[in-house]
């Protein structure tokens, strides 16, 4: 992985870093990291996500899913982190003819399309709950187990579980024999992609597991004391340096389809573990090069209260634009899409650097296997850096369970007041 | 329509507003509805957009989508404004077994996937640009009439274009006879959803695009000098109001995963208009429920800096969850997936106006034709209004000028200085 913060520096774009900044970055980058290794040397919660590159065992996971390899879809039923890591992997691969759904939601019309259309026989569902009574999570299994039943597939030769090691699906996939596999310990949601929980339907696709996580051992061989040694505690620095000079959003804008999911990934982990104490840069999603019809003008031209993260792979499969006989477009003909997207790449961050407007490039040699283990692990070290930078709780997310008891309080699972604060609630109408 | 707009009042949230500035706000909105009645009335640059509901022409439409309603799938070829409402439109009625997919970028590996996915023979391109020379535009269209000429099909028997009165476009639709559509006149591309830009895949698909237009025709009769009486001028006033005091993030959550690009749609609108002069808010792209396990820790305990926006329709087809014999789960068994839905809605609003955060309610009766029609034209007029306040050019988009230049450059179409700044980039390197 490669870093250029060239355009975050104070002589280009505003905010910017200085040199002198930089340096005293640098040194509160060393005194990080010897936290960050003392915690992942003791397992300490959260931390211990920067050892999954070695602490997951592919084998188990390959043991799970043999006998699913020749299946038409994956189903992964998940939410959170028990989604979105998983989908960023499969999306940046490819489905290599397996395509992989994800029900993360409990939208029902969109829960009916797609158990509409899947080839449910030869559907295998992966699902996933650290705890095994997420809400969502299950709702979603027992309508899918329903829907399998009527159509007269066995749910019990179909299901994978990823749980803990205890809970409500634990105790199913004993009941029924079902392949399980261990949501590791001491990682939250957000930070287990590169483990069971990320690898499942890769690995049904066929994809390179290992290669997933060796890309994953040579981001966590490159974590160094200096964050000029090491491309990710430099991105986690810069990102919150940026934010303390006025960046308080994080626009995260890939030039590839297939790194859309990573997007939505990268947001939740720098949202619920940077969002604290009134603290934390907000992520935005974007996609290069649409998004240069749609967000560009606002982030060139409106606030200075961002940094555009560019990423993108360096080598790709290409395909040459058709000869013309459109004098205005001749120019494109004979030349790459993937050409095109690249001087699109390179015009967007030389245009917000000369609006003044920080951008950071991030580049991979390939979306391949090894090229998403590295990014994700990357990212990952990154956030848990800043986290150390802004002086927050990086592994929790104390926010989210008031909403949760007041849910489960509406809908009879309980008494909570949450619930009655709902009831409460101040109303303006206008129709 | 119905906003509510209880938790944005400063009795409740910080950001918020009071009753002596919803006053005040109100007057401003009396002066900015007589501008854009005035715009209307005489078909200005971008206020004419306003008038959509009445002056495009169902009747066209149908007529050049005739023949083509027997597809498989539509395969939309444009970008931003050109891409976006037809894609919104489309996902929120639901494909009645026609696909719609979208080429709106330049990612080569993700167009040869489509192109080798997709039954050519049988899908209509819906290819949409304004002057008929946009880069990434006409460079899908180019691959994709190649790829059919490859597979046999004759492309200029599948093939619908919707372009101004002149360019390449316009030319290659009469020199073939294509069914041609205009775009609108005095529209920018990101308010022209009900129109032929909008509306083509949609006609294609069986749905009933004139109630989508009665539901525009709804917004703009209930537009008003009255922000107490218009909910869309109320959504724009309170928005502008909000960022005023700080709210400069406008998280877009529906609860519906019919409306994810419903969000993309409005990031577009709000960013690509109201971003200029140093002015404009974020708008942020979320999804309810999926993204409360992602982005609300960051909401409602991060900076207050964001309002949250939480659409939802009021009737929705439901899906019981079935019974089971998990204790701590028994108060699902028998509840609808969209009750569910509900509570996460009802529990994420008030668990942010507990945390003194802002948020805002849309609600739409239902997510069909009039509701989606009604919904993107508040949108616009809550835009359009918003820009009134912040005086602002709403309807250009010069600050994405400088890129197109360079990428122009950078791939020999000309001469530009902007290229070469992209040459001459600041490099700071860690790899």
């Amino acid at each position: 992985m490669r870093l250029d913060i060239g355009n975050a520096l104070a002589s280009v774009t505003d905010p910017g870093i200085s040199t002198e900044e930089l340096e005293e970055l640098d040194n509160a980058v060393e005194r990080a990291h010897d936290r960050i290794v003392e915690g992942m040397e003791s397992d300490e919660f959260g931390y211990t996500s920067l050892n999954l590159p070695d602490s997951t065992d592919p084998d188990a996971i390959r043991d799970a899913v043999a006998g699913f390899e020749d299946s038409e879809a994956v189903l992964t039923v998940g939410i959170g982190g028990s989604a979105l890591g998983a989908g960023t992997i499969s999306d940046t691969l490819g489905s290599n003819g397996i395509r992989h759904e994800m029900l993360d939601n409990v939208d029902p019309e969109a829960i009916i399309a797609v158990l509409d259309e899947l080839p449910l026989a030869e559907t295998t569902v992966n699902v996933v709950s650290r705890s095994g009574t997420t809400a969502e999570t299950l709702a979603n299994f027992l309508v899918v187990r329903d829907a399998m039943e009527k159509a007269g597939v066995d749910w019990t030769e179909r299901t994978i579980v990823t749980t803990g090691d205890s809970g409500p699906l634990h105790e199913l996939a004993v009941e029924h024999d079902l392949p399980k596999l261990h949501v590791p310990e001491g990682v939250p949601g957000r930070f287990s992609a590169l483990s069971p929980v990320g690898l499942v339907p890769a690995a049904i696709q066929g994809h390179d597991i290992e290669a997933v996580l060796a890309g994953g051992q040579t981001g966590k061989e490159s974590l160094s004391g200096s964050l000029s040694e090491c491309p990710a505690y430099a991105y986690g620095a810069v990102s919150y340096a940026l934010d303390e000079r006025g960046a308080s959003i994080n626009a995260m804008m890939p030039y590839a389809e297939g790194l859309e999911t990573f997007a939505e990934w990268f947001a939740q982990l720098w949202a619920e573990s940077l969002g604290k104490d009134g603290k934390g840069q907000t992520p935005a999603r974007a996609l290069g090069a649409t998004d240069q019809h749609s967000q560009l003008q606002l982030y060139r031209a409106g606030p200075r209260d961002k940094m555009v993260t560019l990423v993108r792979a360096r080598d790709r499969t290409d395909r040459t634009i058709p000869e013309t006989e459109i004098e205005d477009l001749a120019y494109l003909g004979g030349t790459g899409l993937g050409e095109l997207l690249d001087a699109e790449f390179e015009a967007t961050e030389a245009s917000l650097a000369a609006a003044g407007r920080p951008n950071v490039r991030i580049e991979l040699d390939q979306l391949d296997e090894e090229g998403i283990g590295e990014l994700l692990f990357a990212m990952e070290a990154a956030c848990i850096l800043a986290g150390e930078l802004y002086e927050i709780e990086t592994f929790t997310q104390p926010a989210v369970e008031w909403g949760k008891r007041a849910a489960r309080g509406l809908l009879g699972g309980g008494e909570f007041e949450e619930a009655e604060a709902v009831a409460s609630k101040e109303q303006h109408i206008i129709e």
